[in-house]
């Protein structure tokens, strides 16, 4: 922040402050899905939400750290829906976690950005480190916490392996007949293979 | 092929045909490794194998065909490779898989073409259809052709999904443990797995 863009004296207002910080963290998740990590400037992000360039630096520090924070508001709701599959009867977490990630891959709504922060994480390191820290510490942890069981990691991590690499060649590969498979049938398929990884002795 | 460019007339000998074609497709494969496939273009590839453009087109088309010829050069070898994994045991096809496509990406020299292929498939709809094209018509029915099971390619892209999700997270993510997991007990986890979609009642 140096003086070549005109502002108050002092703090802004926490409305106002919260406001530009939404307006900002939504232009950011538009530009990381429109243009992927590497083609995204702090500079069109500041374009799209109409502020100085400056202000994307003074809320969210690095391009980097402006992507974790537009990452983080995306996955949020399903960081919360993983309560939910990691709290309920163990004996149903395969199935859980299944219809969990599938229907997020389903609902365009959801399968947009997240598209976005896929391809962004295959293509950049910087984008992987944030997918890794996000996804590895708070997705997989929470998955992996109830189970008590040796190499509950890494078992988590398979499961959801079976998963990501069904999204792959489902939704964005679009291999038939995968993709064109009914979702009932996959669950029936895959929720026995992602509850044997989580719990099998 | 216009008169821009001096030629002798009639077809170069085969030999000196063979030697050009070689050069330009190994320029191909580098070229799309090193830029992906929006990056790349036919004049590149050219200038790097020191030959006209127009050779490019004359020996391979659009540059959708020349990312297609690279690839199918790319898996050749992997591709006669499956005809040992389906054809071998039906009790042991799951293990053979497992260690055939881990084994694939554990070797340097074959990750990355892979991965280049696998970044260009999820950034471009264009390269995803000859990942389709090749592995969906080729690889994937090998594999399902033996089992003669009803839903027998839904299977094995199943248990590929499971192969694909785990070489995304361990090669190209690196999320831990799995990318430091030891490679035995990887194929003491997802062997089963693999085998029960393929082959399971």
């Amino acid at each position: 922040m140096n003086g070549t863009t005109p502002r108050r004296r002092g703090r802004p207002p926490r409305t106002e402050a919260a406001g530009t910080r939404d307006r900002i963290l939504t232009a950011a998740r538009e530009e990381f899905s429109a243009r992927g990590y590497e083609k995204t400037s702090v500079r069109g992000i500041a374009k799209a939400a109409g502020v100085d360039p400056a202000l994307v630096h003074h809320y969210f520090g690095s391009k980097e750290q402006v992507f974790e924070a537009a990452v983080e508001v995306a996955f949020a709701p399903a960081l919360n829906a993983s309560d939910a599959v990691a709290d309920g009867p163990p004996d149903g977490v395969g199935e859980r976690l299944t219809r969990f990630v599938l229907g997020v891959w389903e609902n365009p709504a959801t399968r947009t950005p997240l598209l976005a922060i896929v391809r962004s994480a295959v293509n950049n390191d910087t984008a992987a480190a944030v997918f890794r820290r996000l996804i590895a510490a708070q997705l997989m942890r929470r998955i992996a916490a109830p189970l008590d069981l040796p190499d509950a990691e890494l078992r988590a991590e398979l499961a959801a392996a079976q998963l990501v690499g069904t999204a792959m060649l489902r939704y964005v590969i679009r291999l038939e007949p995968l993709a064109s498979a009914d979702l009932e049938q996959l669950v029936a398929r895959l929720a026995p293979v992602v509850q044997h990884h989580l719990t099998a002795a």
